[in-house]
């Protein structure tokens, strides 16, 4: 999986989000992925809690925006980005870590309110 | 440790690796730490291995800088940073992962050449 197909699911992952669109959150996770969001709280385990957790910002008008390029490393990348949430924006660094297949298998968020 | 603990470190780190103070980097790490720089590649393990990691940037003038605010959230932190290389600049962010005495116990560089 190259950087380019990395990119693609970051830009991806940032649609899906902004338009609460959970066909392309499960196109996105593996069915055994994990989501720590924010890290130090319980993870999201596996394709239903994950699309459970998504579902909860259904109506909240969530938009996320690029805040910066995506760093790819091995079978991971890094990517700055801004989440509105009404007049809240909070500033949020996402990990992604990818299988085999390009699927996310973990996401861990960094962020604090 | 609180987010302003965890930003004086990692504005420890950018002016450790900045001005070559390899005294200032085995402040700031575990005996017991991982460096992996960047992902994907093997693991400095141990504080020998990175100071001898670190102590290979001597000489090449490298300035890290940082490129957008730290973002915490449990016992870690990512934040983007330059990292300027002689007539080179890299785009990176890392994540700190810390023990419970405030040293960075893991470290983890997504950036691609």
């Amino acid at each position: 999986m190259d950087a380019a197909q990395k990119i693609q699911v970051v830009e991806k992952y940032l649609l899906a989000v902004s338009t609460d669109n959970l066909d392309l959150i499960r196109e996105i996770y593996a069915d055994n992925a994990t989501v720590e969001d924010p890290v130090g709280t319980p993870a999201k385990e596996g394709i239903d809690a994950i699309l459970a957790f998504y579902g909860s910002f259904k109506g909240l008008g969530v938009k996320l925006k690029a805040n910066g390029s995506v760093k790819c490393a091995g079978n991971a990348c890094a990517f700055p980005f801004t989440a509105q949430i009404g007049p809240r924006t909070l500033d949020i660094i996402d990990v992604f870590e990818f299988d085999k297949n390009g699927k996310v298998v973990s996401m861990k968020a960094y962020w604090s309110a």
